[in-house]
């Protein structure tokens, strides 16, 4: 059943060596680790009017400084990721820039920061694809979570699937979303061109300032302004993405993936521009508080804002019953909850990276039956899922999460990168390279500073709106991953082989553990006995005389030519009475081996392990802790196991 | 810690010799075994009264009848049990009578409405003790659930701690509430007799009839006049317990419980006839919905009628502020929650009953630390806690699910002694024994009839009311314990010996399965070794080419003896690659045994257990179903296991 079920989903599994098959083309690479950043042009020049509304108009005339400065930020993002994705083409990303010129522990925290921000992207993403959708058909509301929850379900199982052929389903929508934004912002500025300037439905509504925010000056107008840039800082979320994917392209990795790269920043920056742009010309309005909208005409505090794309599409193609605004609403709405896919892949990647190094459990290390990392997929799913349950699928909550990690991961990977650089420059001695070094190193020592700058700005603005958390949660992380690298070198020193090979336990002692006589303790001490052990026990555990006569009355009933041994428990503690014995025993011969033999039902329905006693399987746990002692079931199979399905090989589960 | 908090709560251990010394007096046994019965005279009145009052204050001439009826049944049951208790002193009270007069069938339906019923006493009466707290502290109303799981905890915790210990903490209350109901009765009659006849305060109110109930003539009339009388046999409740908790008794035990059941059931009438009769005599209105009383100065929506016996109280003892009208609402409130007890004393000791018939897990039959019940305690509480759960702790939903199973079991008991009267007729000579069973044979015979009666007449006025689940319960725990019964029959069978002994297996091949190359491993390769198989194979499962090599390398540097065997995964499955392979091994020596070696981590903390592949695990679970294949933990204790705590020997445990 569970087995059919998860064919269905997942599909046949492949073999190992079709693994070089399933690399990405660029083409397919650039919507699979782009539809991230790409989306959020969708609401990255949104989150900034909404900041600088809040005083009413006057401080609309910051947007376009605003508006440049994300663009900046993106330039010199995407260039001095173009530069890691060279240098470091394994796919460790920010993570191994940062390990290898910072040290592990600064590895590590990019590693958190990155962590966190994979699952806020899943779960900003999607809540923000479902709000949309919510926003069309209100009805859905008291789904919401639901709906969220099923997104991330088919994400999930889409993922499971393989890593192309997810591609593949999202490229579709990646690049109609992008011609999209395209054909709208071209379309805009011609009418622009030819003196027929569109004009939003926002733009004849003025809007009241919240209180407080009047006639800002100095400090408060500073602060506001960066709050705004750090709200349009969303437009980078997912920009490293593709650098720690570089192994899933194809020959040459390095070079494919800087050019995906650079398609990706100028597709962002050419969508991002012009949406600001126009948004801009056209006027748009648009208020965190509806109400604050003087002669808005609706219910203010029923009914919502048009968001800005929808009021472009509205003003640009003539109306919102346009075909091309209801193309531009449907692409929206689904490269938002397709931009997860982003995380679906970058998140399994780098646990399986961060396990390899033995910082985080080895089964996401372990490729599922379609070659993708299916416990990080299952992980990241499960813990987005939660957070949007937590956060009852609330975008305006969840966003506050948002983008602290990516700025971490930019900063500290921009400053390996510098040290990168610095420590070539002192070997390399041709003039020509030593130019390109430099020209490299002053892209990431400006990266570096702009980011750490943005990280700062970041942190003071968001840290009471609910970025705390994130605060908290990377070095609970960091704290976590140090614990499992430190258990592993721990087990590893432990079991490390010591010279000399072999020492064989110089006797056996066979224990046979009885409860009754019957078939499986008979077996149980045919198998003892056919491993000559030199000492051979019959043991039982006597809880009333009653029993304990009876059994002995059988055992020469039936001629059973070992000893039986009676330990007495007057506490009727089976286990505890059965440890004693053996630990005695244990004792008594120090440096010989003691196998203890369990006779068990194996049961084929569920409830029948209810009508069996567990004391064997009690006793059998505490035993593994004796040094020593190694534990033998001698498994019983009753008539209803049989119906257990036949062992199939793998050429069987093969297609 | 788990340890040290069980002590705590259940008490040291109790040695399975002491069982002798927990045996009840009959002192002790009739607040035991009766509480249920006598705390149900608290309500019995008011249960007839709230329905009679349903078409106005026009049929309470009907209530002296009715409660004749009532007293007429409660002494004949009295005088029935009485019959059963002498006849079969072994406990198994209706159940045993049933079985062996009836047949095993009739038998387990007895046990499961017997089973349905204790588990309503516990439900019932803790929800009727906390909705009396409720309604002198209304404040606690948000807690109600809680408060009753508290209850049903703390019963369950001094069940634990054993039968006569928790049988003298209930001892005081129960005979406290029979003094107070004794002196409020008798007080009554003193003040009836010298012509102060005591008048309640619902006296002065008239009852306005529920739509459809005034005026009933014929069939109706009947009808509710039956309804009444099957909410008046709430009284009869828990009158069975008696008899089977026989075995708890001193000895003589039958005749001991024979008298406590007498001076339970002159009780039990002594009370219920003296209350009945007062309220009719100081004309206490007690309605259903408060609003239907004409007169009533609160707010009939929100505040409650006083409870018939609060109300007797306070028109005997003057008022509503003497010290023994709060004395009496005290003790109520406390026996109604220790009614519970009751159940808690019989669900388990029936249980164990059939348990040992093999009708019910055998867990049930297992004596705990104290030598009480445990597991059929945690059941009764765990079952109830959640009806209570289900039904919010409200009376009112839960008592129609009660009293149905009572009967059922009555009227089975009762016939079944007819027929043992009747076999023993058979072949008894002596004139004067004869007599005796003649007379008994006529109880009993009128007891079947009356109960069953009683069982139509209960099963028709509460059916639609939320009886119908039990009337689905009682077929559904006979079909249950009947599989039960047959499961256990089926591997009797199964697992008899066969004569001729021990068959040991011709030739043993070790097989070891091999991950990496360290201690653990190369523990096992050498306890293999040490049992002398006639082959010794080390297995490893190749999912990557290069850890193969690595691991060939380690091996052929360590200079391990044994062949290294590779098994190819190309999907990357190693539990199914292995079980291939031994299943192969298995068919080539279908006669030989195959014993599987798994060397296993033991780790101490928790989130250890997530670090270490869990594909062994699954491995073994998978061999269990094999014919002919033993398998071996060879544990190897981490380090950080060593925190667990030293095996202790039972003398250790005990005082």
């Amino acid at each position: 059943m569970f087995e059919l079920l998860k064919r269905l989903l997942v599909g046949t599994p492949l073999r190992t060596d079709r693994l070089g098959e399933q690399l990405l083309s660029k083409r397919i690479a650039l919507p699979v680790f782009a539809s991230d950043p790409l989306s959020s042009v969708a609401y990255a020049t949104q989150e900034i009017l909404l900041v600088l509304t809040l005083g009413g108009l006057a401080y609309l005339y910051l947007a376009p400084w605003i508006g440049l400065a994300v663009i900046v930020l993106l330039a010199v993002v995407v260039l001095s990721y173009r530069q890691v994705v060279r240098a470091y083409p394994s796919g460790g990303g920010s993570y191994e820039v940062a390990t290898r010129n910072l040290g592990p522990s600064a590895g590590l925290v990019v590693a958190g920061a990155l962590l966190v921000d994979y699952i806020m992207t899943v779960a900003v993403s999607v809540a923000a694809g479902v709000d949309n959708i919510i926003s069309a058909f209100p009805d859905l509301n008291p789904w919401r979570v639901p709906i969220n929850l099923g997104f991330i379900a088919l994400l999930t199982a889409m993922n499971l699937r393989g890593v192309r052929e997810s591609g593949r389903i999202f490229a579709v929508p990646t690049y109609l979303f992008v011609l999209g934004v395209l054909v709208l912002v071209v379309t805009g500025f011609v009418r622009i061109a030819f003196g027929d300037t569109p004009l939003a439905e926002s733009a004849a509504w003025s809007v009241a300032p919240e209180p407080g925010h009047a006639n800002l000056t100095g400090l408060a107008l500073l602060f506001l302004a960066l709050r705004a840039f750090s709200s349009g800082c969303t437009a980078l979320t997912g920009a490293e993405a593709i650098s720690n994917g570089v192994p899933a392209f194809k020959a040459p990795k390095g070079e494919n993936a800087a050019r995906t790269m650079l398609a990706m920043g100028a597709l962002s920056i050419t969508m991002f521009g012009g949406i600001t742009a126009l948004a801009l010309i056209a006027k748009v309005h648009y208020v965190e508080n509806t109400c604050d909208l003087v002669g808005y005409p609706g219910d203010c505090a029923t009914s919502a804002q048009r968001t800005v794309i929808a009021q472009l599409a509205a003003a640009i193609f003539g109306g919102t019953s346009s075909p091309m605004f209801f193309y531009i609403q449907a692409v929206t709405a689904l490269i938002l909850i397709l931009a997860a896919n982003t995380a679906f892949n970058g998140f399994p990647l780098l646990g399986s990276i961060l396990a390899e190094h033995r910082y985080l459990p080895r089964q996401l290390h372990t490729r599922g039956d379609r070659l993708a990392f299916s416990n990080g997929i299952l992980l990241l799913a499960l813990v987005a899922g939660a957070l949007i349950y937590a956060y009852k699928g609330s975008v305006t909550s969840l966003i506050q999460l948002y983008i602290l990690g990516v700025f971490t991961s930019f900063t500290l990977s921009q400053t390996g990168m510098v040290r990168h650089w610095n420590r070539l420059l002192r070997t390399e001695r041709d003039p020509g390279r030593r130019r390109h070094m430099h020209r490299s190193r002053l892209i990431n020592a400006f990266g570096a500073v702009f980011t750490g700058l943005v990280l700062v700005i970041v942190t003071i603005t968001k840290f009471t709106h609910g970025a705390y958390l994130v605060v908290i949660a990377i070095p609970v992380l960091f704290a976590m991953m140090r614990a499992i690298r430190r258990h592993y070198d721990r087990v590893a020193t432990e079991l490390a082989p010591e010279p000399g090979g072999m020492v064989l336990p110089s006797r056996i002692h066979a224990v046979v553990l009885v409860s009754r006589l019957h078939r499986p303790t008979i077996r149980a001490l045919a198998y003892a006995r056919a491993t000559r052990p030199d000492t051979l026990t019959a043991l039982t555990v006597a809880i009333t005389p009653e029993e304990v006569r009876q059994l002995q009355t059988e055992w020469d009933e039936h001629d059973i030519r070992v000893p039986l041994t009676i330990v007495d428990s007057p506490y009727r503690d089976i286990t505890g009475s059965a440890l004693a014995f053996i630990d005695s025993l244990r004792k008594e011969h120090p440096r010989d081996l003691i196998i203890v033999y369990i006779p068990e039902y194996v049961v084929g329905r569920w409830w029948e392990h209810v009508l069996h006693n567990q004391s064997a399987l009690r006793l059998k746990a505490r035993l593994l802790y004796q040094r020593g002692v190694m534990v033998t079931s001698v498994p019983w199979q009753l008539e209803s196991s049989r119906s257990e399905p036949e062992i199939r090989t793998p050429a069987q589960v093969g297609r």
